[in-house]
């Protein structure tokens, strides 16, 4: 007999951690639904070729199902390129949709903080187009208020343009083909140090030393957009003052949606995914140990790419509720559920007492059935239970076709007769009260 | 450029399928706690040791994963043996869960009638000791009850008993190697009929056929429990009377949750599954062309062979939505986000449209904001969507720092100009009359 365990990097949820998490998600729908989106659900298999080539260096960590004489499949890795996939096979021009569902990675595991094989991911996306930056101010509102419904505490939402950082590589003389790889070492800043960086940059990456220099001078010289405006060789060249005045742009709506106190422009900001064509942007906790819990961008090729066909300019964002959880507490919910309890072992005795809990369940009254333990036995789950309404059913009470409504914590108690017809309003009585 | 699609057997859902869906699991999740079950959730991935043997032929069917150098997984084919090894793996002696989610198994599909490869399931299932079928009986209430609730009209719960066909094939003789193999062919009675049935007993599974017509005789002589009752060679038989005796105690507990109406013996009905112990169940339509709808049984060894200790016994169903889907309507719900339509390009009228849409979410009022474009077309888009309420921002609005609310389907209402302070009253007005 082999021990039993969950696959590496996954668990199982239980009560009361599913609760919390359901609470969670029919928040951050409640927000998604506010700003007018709709959802989609595509299939947690996908056929390989489409995942091959989307996530740079990370294609190593998606899980690849068998051959078994089929169709070559994979896990997802993310939700952006299937719905990417559906609007270039169905065509779709516009729309504004979330989707809620687990992803999967074979990424080195640290549960305690979150980080997971098989997880969720909440994403809301604005596809087709739009005056500039407004579907990208209206991603940053969304994702501001789901923070704030998660009751998350302080956070910072840290914006960045790859049109500015295109731009800084250009003034720093990085050559074409080593763009994508100096900007995933940049990307690495904030979490490993210059050191760490300039070391990668110049042993591993074979960038020039004069080169590495010159991005350190440009990052240290300040991190802000009124930095980058003041600096007048950066403003010289034309990418750059695009992606400036596109911030510009997106603070201003910014401040319509009244999150300007949240959202904070970093030029560092990098992100890995190839795929991101101008904002990107991250969501970090003032507890900085759990790392980004939300992050995203535009991405105006995806679409195109797959397809073959015409752009779909497209912006979202996902929320990862497993790293928030690792760091709220749960939730307290209030049990509404009776104990219906059936003393002894008699059919008469239990059939009595599932009438009464069928009784109580046609009026939508929560009644867990307890049967044929000890009255001790069952009053002592309850008290475990945190129920606080019993229902109890004996000999006696089946013989006359009542029972005993008790307040658990009454210990003194010992249940009020009630005839059939006064049940429901007795319960819902000590229900309020107890 | 290849073309783009799901893989075999699996589809995308949008908008109002996932609605529906949303809206269907919240009333099975509602049932599910009204009888004092708590959710847990299992990971999509288990390791493959666990998964094999304990489908009989349908093993074949399961995902498996690629050897990445890593554990060896398959993707769930249900959510029964997840749970079981959850309770050996923690040692819970006792526990009422629901689970809900996709499962997924390598079949041959038929999409139309909601045969996928990737589908939901919702389980509901009773560990731990109990009154002898009391927890079976709660199983069939709650089925029931899930079923009122998802609106499938007119259904009824088949049952039947292991031990009744354990007895059932002793009386007839069928060796004691062979007999998975023919409660497999029994099970296929009712779709294939008799003649198919006796064909692959006696010319593909070996058995004589005095004993395939012994079998025969039996099933026709009638199929329901006075049948079994009033044939005096069964019931000598100490298996089928064991079976029948917990089946009566079944139904007068049944009577008591109020659903004996819905509930009917039939002793063809075998299920195919190996680890199923004593009470068998399948939910079927009055429109038979879904098949089965949902399924379940007791299975009490099923944890102890997993964990090698001691047995919990357990016994639960599985509702598919996936099929009920397949046959129901889309529910129409009412749209109850606002428009907020930006007219023109400036940024001024953009920026003050947002505004008035933040002001509508913090007063958690659904707003679709649609910018920029022409204002017939941003009309004739609510009209499409049915969108009831929108709110018009143009130049003069902007500067006045006012806006239009109308009633889209009024064509003659141009609008009535509200100033910023009264925009949530008028518009929650406008809601409930427009």
């Amino acid at each position: 007999m082999k021990q039993l365990k969950t696959p590496k990097g996954t668990r199982d949820y239980t009560h009361p951690e599913t609760e919390t998490r359901r609470g969670a998600i029919d928040k951050i729908v409640a927000v998604f639904r506010k700003h007018g989106a709709v959802e989609i659900e595509t299939p947690v298999l996908e056929l390989r070729d489409l995942l091959l080539d989307r996530y740079g260096d990370d294609t190593k960590l998606i899980y690849n199902l068998e051959d078994q004489q089929g169709e070559l499949c994979s896990l997802r890795y993310d939700l952006t390129v299937p719905f990417a996939r559906l609007l270039g096979m169905k065509n779709i021009q516009k729309i504004k949709r979330f989707q809620i569902g687990k992803v999967y990675r074979r990424d080195q595991p640290a549960m305690t903080k979150g980080r997971h094989r098989e997880f969720y991911q909440c994403d809301f996306d604005i596809a087709g187009s739009h005056p500039e930056m407004a579907a990208d101010a209206e991603c940053l509102a969304a994702l501001c208020s789901v923070l704030d419904a998660l009751g998350v505490g302080r956070y910072t939402v840290v914006v960045g343009h790859r049109l500015v950082l295109d731009g800084v590589l250009e003034v720093c003389n990085v050559p074409a083909g080593k763009k994508k790889t100096v900007l995933s070492s940049i990307d690495k800043i904030e979490k490993q140090g210059w050191e760490c960086v300039l070391d990668e940059l110049t042993r591993e990456k074979g960038i020039d030393r004069s080169v590495a220099s010159a991005i350190r001078t440009v990052m240290e010289t300040g991190t802000g957009l009124c930095s980058v405006k003041d600096n007048q060789v950066l403003m010289e060249n034309e990418t750059i003052k695009k992606g400036v005045a596109q911030m510009e742009r997106l603070f201003s709506y910014v401040d319509a949606f009244g999150r300007l106190g949240s959202v904070v422009f970093d030029i560092k900001l990098a992100r890995g995914l190839d795929y991101y064509t101008g904002l990107i942007f991250e969501a970090v906790l003032e507890d900085k140990s759990v790392g980004s819990i939300a992050g995203g961008g535009r991405y105006d090729e995806l679409v195109g790419q797959l397809s073959g066909k015409g752009p779909v300019p497209c912006v979202g964002f996902s929320v990862g509720i497993e790293r928030i959880f690792a760091m709220l507490k749960e939730e307290g919910t209030e049990n509404n559920t009776v104990a219906v309890i059936g003393v002894g072992k008699e059919e008469e005795t239990l059939g009595w007492a599932m009438r009464v809990a069928a009784l109580l369940w046609r009026r939508n009254i929560g009644a867990r059935l307890d049967l044929g333990r000890r009255f001790l036995d069952q009053i002592q789950r309850c008290e475990r239970e945190d129920t606080r309404v019993a229902v109890i059913v004996g000999k006696k009470e089946t013989a006359e076709k009542t029972v005993l409504v008790k307040s658990v914590k009454e210990k003194d108690d010992r249940g009020r007769p009630v005839p059939e017809a006064e049940i429901v309003v007795a319960v819902e009585a000590l229900l309020r009260t107890a």
